[in-house]
């Protein structure tokens, strides 16, 4: 019998803690993960630099991050995705508090 | 720089002749598939047979599937994903017409 889920059954009402991480599949150098956002930044100073590639998608919620390199912010809305190659550094710059921000990531390796 | 889009930009407005089917992203053994339907549905007495796993989730619209074996279908809202073993036989028996069944599928190898 296949796994199921909803990504969305379950959020927060309000902030939490800490951000949520659940791995929903894995595979050989495969791990898609649902990432819950309540106002969670990347800690000042500090950049995501990953060993992995990861494509990555906001579905709900609001969110801002910077990439190494780049002047501004980007601004996403629900829908929005990127393709992070690895050690593409990377930081959460802002997540919407009132609204979770609900991330769908697929890391994975290649050459 | 990383590629970037909106899953949600340039859905059709009304049915379209097919489904359709967008990569946004691969590496080894692996796609990130976007698919739009529009009241399509498997031809009957077909069943989807796949080499790889996919897991699946159906980000807006509606559907229902049947899993080979399964007395009944499931209705999918957004947010529900299935994680699919290669070969599990599948049908997509119904997808929403007015607004349009956007899903997002990760097909990938496993052992």
């Amino acid at each position: 019998m296949p796994s199921s889920g909803n990504l969305f059954s379950g959020l927060p009402d309000g902030r939490l803690p800490d951000e949520t991480f659940e791995t929903l599949a894995d595979g050989p150098g495969l791990r898609i993960e649902l990432i819950v956002s309540t106002g969670q930044t990347t800690p000042e100073g500090e950049w995501l630099d990953q060993e992995q590639s990861e494509w990555v998608v906001l579905l709900r919620g609001s969110a801002r991050l910077l990439i190494e390199g780049e002047e501004t912010e980007r601004s996403l809305k629900p829908g929005d995705w990127l393709m992070l190659p690895a050690h593409c550094r990377h930081r959460v710059t802002w997540t919407s508090e009132d609204e979770p921000a609900v991330w769908l990531a697929v890391h994975f390796s290649r050459p």
